[in-house]
């Protein structure tokens, strides 16, 4: 099925305790994509300056990402981040912001766009994403993300975002903040309560969980010895879950579990490297063989009947040989 | 198989955001030995003080657990801890610490329990536990937990006491600062190059990890609305773990792998309620209900082979339709 990305597409200048890039290729709609690529046909809407080489048009282009929205404003320029991780690589210090022609992003969807079944909204204003919803009205399955600026800043519109969409796909903290309520568990649900059937939380290094109505699947990170720079790991693992999700016929609970296995395989992928660097020269070989590590490294055999038999005795509360004895004195 | 547990017998005054105990039943050996008394026979080596009143040995042997090697020390007083844990519920502040009878401790084990044959050393000073480890000569399987305190006082018994266990079951931090390694995954491999064929680490909310040389397992914590008092819940995780093991014919990966999920489901109860209380009327069907639980809610089938085969195109390099295009000028 056809997936469609709105997002941001950037340059990035990243410094990690490991080395550094200058100028990266980045963006939300970017990692987003590349990562779904291996997966499904992706279409990508989102505006970049004439700085923007065909070099990365190229790019996108041979992973198959549909380019014909990605608007290029002539006399502007790409947006540009900067920022550094310490030895905590779970913290991005932002230093330096330039929005450029992100700051007037309007996405303009072509009719093809329109028809896309499968939508991620990526992390921009609220009031966007409701207007790009409004126009993907074929869409079976739209996930949001978002991010504390517009929890701030924008609340309500954030709320009705997520009131029109199939599923969120936010960080631990956003949840937390999203729902101003600090267990989890509940801030998940209480998510849920607003409309969508699916709250995807990425956790980093713990791994990530996903909630329905129905249901609680959670999963821990794959395990890597070095972590080289985790910018966009969380768009990586939005577009392994979204891409899955648009390669199968059905999208349901077990369809949705296989995706946060892609999304989390992708996702580790992506931070072994900087920026997409490693995602763009990665093959489906390597991405099944880490899916099928992740089976093998969360697998355990129930136990037995006999054993559960044996160890539910008839009567819990006699269940010692020296319950009807007296308390023996201390020696 | 018998299991012996080294550790603090104390009383815990707590306070948490949910409410507060003066005096409640606490210690490592007393969370570790109610917890793996609903696995197997379990003795306990410890001192308490006087003030040490008859119910409390009533409780532990009504749970099957042999005190015979619990030391009374006529006019002394037994171990006191307070603490206060904020919204934050995964730290600990300490506010009061009397040692008492505890500052002596010299484990005295009878020759029923230089038998036995699982052995778990709780925190106590690095030396004490090897003095503990060279009276077990026939235990098969010795665990070891130990803190920040030892790490940084007592380093090199400390090295010498790991080097003479099967296993450590300590906190992610711990194994950071104790194998001198941010990362995780090689902080583990470092402590097993010291001789433990284990290590378990305990991530808390995030969940649990068992390393060995050959195999890496991880699960996520049970999913709790509420967290009342986390005080125990890692003596409590190791107590499931070594009881469940002590229950089996052979420790194997199999083994300590369900092992890990009893640990887990037993400190989920742990932080339930306070202290022991919630262990203290738990029950084996209990127990088993949530471990089916643990199942279901990290299974997921594996890619049917026709979707790996789908995926993994013969020539990675020329996947994509548009691959041969030329890059199209931007709109």
């Amino acid at each position: 099925m056809s997936l469609l990305v709105v997002g941001s597409v950037a340059f990035d200048a990243v410094e990690t305790p490991f080395g550094k890039r200058d100028r990266m290729l980045g963006g939300s709609a970017t990692h987003f994509s590349l990562s779904a690529s291996f997966f499904a046909e992706v279409r990508i809407v989102g505006v970049v300056g004439s700085d923007f080489g065909a070099e990365n048009i190229a790019l996108l282009q041979r992973h198959g990402v549909d380019t014909t929205d990605l608007e290029c404003i002539a006399d502007g320029k790409t947006f540009f981040w900067r920022g550094r991780y310490d030895y905590d690589l779970n913290t991005a210090h932002t230093l330096e912001t330039q929005l450029n022609v992100f700051a007037d992003f309007k996405p303009k969807l072509s009719a093809e766009s329109r028809r896309a079944r499968l939508v991620f909204l990526g992390n921009i204003q609220p009031e966007l994403q409701r207007e790009v919803r409004a126009q993907v009205s074929d869409a079976r399955f739209v996930a949001l993300d978002t991010m504390n600026l517009w929890i701030e800043t924008a609340r309500p519109a954030l709320r009705r975002a997520i009131e029109e969409v199939d599923a969120v796909i936010i960080n631990d903290a956003e949840a937390r903040q999203l729902a101003e309520e600090p267990n989890l568990i509940r801030a998940a649900r209480r998510i849920l309560s607003w409309g969508p059937r699916a709250a995807v939380i990425k956790r980093g290094e713990y791994g990530a969980a996903l909630f329905t109505r129905e249901s609680y699947f959670a999963i821990p990170a794959y395990p890597l010895e070095s972590v080289f720079d985790p910018t966009g790991a969380g768009d990586t693992f939005a577009g392994g879950f979204m891409g899955y999700l648009a390669s199968c016929e059905k999208i349901d609970e077990a369809a949705m579990r296989r995706a946060m296995i892609f999304g989390s395989v992708m996702a580790s992928f992506n931070v072994e490297e900087f920026g997409t660097e490693r995602v763009q020269r990665l093959t489906h070989a390597e991405i099944n063989e880490r899916f099928r590590e992740f089976k093998r490294f969360t697998h355990f055999e129930e136990i037995p009947f006999e054993r559960i038999a044996r160890l539910a005795m008839p009567d819990e509360s006699d269940r010692s040989p020296v319950a009807a004895k007296e308390p023996t004195a201390l020696n």
